[in-house]
């Protein structure tokens, strides 16, 4: 049988504004994989009796509580006080932890201030659950059957604890052994209304499946959950979805377009330089954000200045002035020279307009030319994408990765079906 | 006396991964506005009983209750029927949000179906507020001393009825007539436990204050919240951590270290060129998502191979193979190169080991070195930072502007006090 499973997150900076909460999601997405489901999630601000009476709440009502964040050195953080008030405990130093803080500040070559090492305290009669990216350790307690654990604020660091400690206890514990029967999408290239109609027009209409979208720029997720249907119901529908959606697909897990690219550049041996204008480094910095990148990515330019374009990457003088700096031609140019300039298979270029300011009627914000160089020549594809500047640098970075995708698996580089 | 103010959110998706629950910030941020604060978020799934208690202990312990979500037309839009439960009242159609409907969809050219107008229905007994921007509106229920408001989930509808109605009703009821009394500073260059400290050490200790952090890679924030103090007092307590702080506070107002620097290029008429590894256009992606930054930013090499280094910026292949990629001499030449290339004021260089992988005992993972060339000379500085790559880099980035940003102060460009 499986747990209830709760969250409470402690900081008054998540109710004043300052920072979204994101542990409820992150938390409930990797529950939801495990075949289980967070069944509430309460913010508290950073005070003793809130958290306390939070946390006591929850404790009456699931079996498993997690808490978040107040693991600081600080004064605002005081969960531990407040946890042990609720159980009539106290706080004390672990010394594992201790020595972990201690061994982790050497290593960066910082002194461990008295200050720093309150971050080693513990609630007592709990468990410290080490903690790999930060200086608080989390900590796991028994109380009546019930199991609290204690993680800290930090994202990077709540994730840590909870990938390395809290699922492992979970699987162990036999929770989610009714695993989840999902089939996930992600797709680029179409919009989310144009999924649906493609499936709908194509008769997809999959009896005992829960189909759920959720839409970031050039990223649709779309999930298959099986509610009703068989496993063979399942395949069938996915194979169906696979089938209508064709290249459009571009991972069927958690994969960011940046692994899915740099995968088939290893597989295939080809190397990749970038020439960015409007994304000034994004385009670069999100394929670097794979570990071993360096394999295929030889580095890029980013061209922001038109001076650069033309002096570094050899656009010539006259087609920026004819064409205008945001032009096919000159994305085409920019591709071309950072190839040659790096020698290397594919040269993938980014020129537009990201706005707010600098359109023109001719040149409206959000035009975005993506040029794409190797060999066999240039293609080049013209984008319109909507929003605030964020968003198109985003949309650009991530359809310019999506053409390299295409060519690599032989598609026209601007395959998409819609 | 200002009311207390809870956020009950409800939505399957807000616990499943599927969805960002931003309703607590956005509403977060405009009550602190107000002078207001926001007392707890809680977050339920679809589900009539997990609402209907939410929102019954929401209003034991707050005086005003905002409810979002659950006002669509499908079948897991339950939070009227949850809240008649709860208030012994009934779901009845509120005639002028029907006509309002009626009038949104002809104006789309849509036709109206008895499951949208579904939408137009409220909890009886209380008063429709009209949603500028949705089909469905919201409500406000005045009960026993209590005031309970319903809002629509999708942001941006979320938005409209709270600036509309929800924000307005909490004047006209004297609420937050003493608007909020605080002060932000935004700091690089010390630790949290560091800061803490070094206003300890230095007697800071302001009474009727409340001091607050929250810590982001290479930024910290420090909040003075006057509770008991008098502006007086404030203003004391704020110069006492401008004076103590010195050049490692880098804002006082929610600004981005980009947006800082950039100020201050445009402001002393200076011009800037980047050489990223390991960060591999971060830096770059984020001095342009400031908008207008062509003004002071010329572009930047992305010189992940060693064989960019040499061929674009003039790298020495002695040096490299001597020193190696992530040196000092490298990061220097890195920057001078990249300046001389672009002809710019200053060129600022990243090389480092972003891990997880390519660490050694000599060279470790989190070891980058970060140059800022200039006419006067080259400073170099060494840096050991902690955490997955993602943080590594993000670090990077921070530091390196944070350079740029003293020297453009005429502060050293490592003057941390630490």
């Amino acid at each position: 049988m499986n747990p209830s499973i709760e969250l409470v997150s402690t900081g008054s900076e998540l109710l004043s504004g300052r920072t979204v909460n994101r542990h409820a999601s992150v938390l409930g997405d990797h529950l939801r994989r495990l075949g289980l489901a967070l069944t509430r999630d309460t913010t508290v601000p950073d005070n003793l009796e809130a958290i306390e009476e939070a946390v006591a709440s929850a404790l009456r009502r699931a079996n498993v509580v997690l808490v978040s964040g107040g693991l600081g050195p600080t004064c605002d953080d005081i969960t531990r006080d407040a946890l042990a008030r609720l159980l009539g405990s106290k706080v004390i130093t672990d010394e594992a932890a201790l020595a972990a803080l201690r061994e982790r500040f050497a290593r960066m070559g910082r002194a461990v201030t008295p200050q720093a090492e309150l971050q080693a305290r513990i609630v007592a009669g709990g468990t410290a659950l080490s903690n790999s990216v930060g200086a608080a350790p989390g900590e796991r307690i028994e109380r009546d059957g019930k199991t609290l654990f204690v993680l800290p604020g930090p994202p990077d660091e709540f994730l840590a604890v909870l990938t390395e400690h809290v699922l492992p206890w979970l699987r162990e514990h036999g929770a989610g052994s009714g695993a989840l029967r999902e089939r996930m999408f992600l797709v680029c290239g179409l919009g989310e209304s144009a999924i649906m109609e493609l499936l709908e027009k194509n008769g997809f209409a999959p009896a005992g499946l829960d189909v759920a979208y959720s839409a970031a720029p050039g990223r649709i997720e779309l999930r298959l959950l099986a509610t009703g249907a068989t496993d063979e119901e399942l395949e069938r529908a996915a194979a169906q979805v696979r089938r209508l959606l064709g290249p459009n697909v571009f991972a069927e897990e958690r994969e960011t377009m940046e692994e899915v690219v740099g995968r088939l550049l290893r597989r295939c041996g080809r190397t990749l330089a970038t020439a960015e204008s409007c994304t000034g480094g994004l385009l670069g910095s999100r394929i670097t954000a794979v570990s071993g990148s360096s394999d295929y990515y030889a580095g890029g330019v980013v061209a922001y200045a038109n001076r650069v374009k033309q002096a570094v990457l050899g656009v010539e003088e006259e087609v920026l002035a004819r064409e205008g700096a945001v032009s096919e031609a000159v994305a085409r140019q920019m591709a071309e020279g950072v190839r040659r300039l790096l020698r290397t298979s594919y040269g993938l270029s980014i020129t537009g307009v990201a706005g707010p300011s600098g359109g023109t009627p001719e040149k409206p914000v959000g035009l975005v030319y993506i040029a794409l160089a190797e060999t066999e020549g240039t293609w080049v594809k013209a984008n319109r994408f909507d929003g605030p500047r964020a968003r198109v640098r985003d949309w650009s970075a991530q359809i310019a990765l999506d053409m390299l995708r295409r060519r690599l698996l032989e598609f026209p580089p601007d395959s998409t079906i819609a």
